[in-house]
């Protein structure tokens, strides 16, 4: 079983080489256009399932083409990848002393079948002050990240206090819904 | 303020320069016994308090010394670190398919003060085969960890299915805590 993995989150490359799995990584564009009325988990697991509609290849017999969407939600809305440092600031504000929710949407395909869903983790933040906030905005540049952050680095650290789920699926995949997948897939 | 970390975890002295601080390592033998009828929060943070009291030298004017000790709590029992494979696997097939607690108490020492407290966090584990445990012993020998696993290794990522307070404690350190407990010395 070949893995293709279509994301460029370096995050999401790390999780799979966890998993012992061999994979090979395909880029190509797709319009991450949603339908904010949406709930969240349809709205994860539509853009995994976007993505894994819009691969420009054939997917081999043995191959298994892997997609997936985090998105962060606070105050009935999504949080984007912030693209200023203002933008940045502000989203660190609402979700300090505060909690959030992060959805993963996950399409595993093959050329049988399609397997999509969405996984949800609850994250809990403290406060941090301004000057935190500015640090962690000029030193680790968190402009790839949804929701301007990430738990795995100094702001995870430093702000996060707690979880309720999955903590592999705020840095973006459930490796372990997804290795459960893939065995039942492999089982096939 | 010079933090001095008594403890030869790699994970935790990973999760110490992710706070971005600058610390030294001190090792000791401490005798790790402990009252199997305390309760686990109550085992911890007396293991961490052993610790910082056994501390050889004199703890200097601008020093603050940090111990830690984590330990793996099912079924009313301390999971200590698996001596043999065969232990590793009975401790396995007890995680696995179950929920457990991590405690890792705390102590935080400086010339005039002393804090120690208990982070505790929960770990939902799925069922794997016999073959995938005695692949992760193989492979991935867990004997120097409590309860035989690593949630950020193989296990983690394949067996771990939710957690419910802070990851970073299951690791060996609730970082964020730390942070803050450090926070308040400073100002001091």
């Amino acid at each position: 079983m070949k893995l293709i993995l279509a994301s460029k989150s370096p995050r999401r490359q790390e999780l799979i080489r966890g998993l012992e799995l061999a994979y090979s990584i395909v880029l190509y564009e797709v319009d991450e256009a949603f339908d904010p009325s949406d709930n969240p988990e349809d709205i994860a697991q539509k853009l995994a399932l976007k993505k894994a509609e819009h691969y420009p290849q054939v997917i081999g017999n043995d191959e298994v083409l892997l997609t997936a969407d985090t998105i962060v939600w606070i105050n009935g809305k999504v949080l984007n990848k912030p693209e200023t440092e203002e933008e940045s600031f502000a989203m660190l504000s609402m979700i300090c002393g505060n909690t959030h929710e992060v959805f993963t949407g996950v399409c595993l395909k093959t050329q049988n079948e399609t397997i999509s869903f969405s996984e949800k983790s609850k994250v809990s933040c403290k406060n941090l002050s301004e000057e935190e906030k500015w640090h962690y905005i000029r030193q680790y540049k968190p402009f790839d990240k949804a929701g301007s952050y990430g738990i795995q680095d100094w702001f995870g650290y430093t702000a996060v206090e707690r979880i309720e789920g999955c903590f592999y699926n705020v840095m973006g995949l459930p490796v372990s819904r997804v290795y459960e997948e893939l065995k039942k897939i492999k089982k096939k």
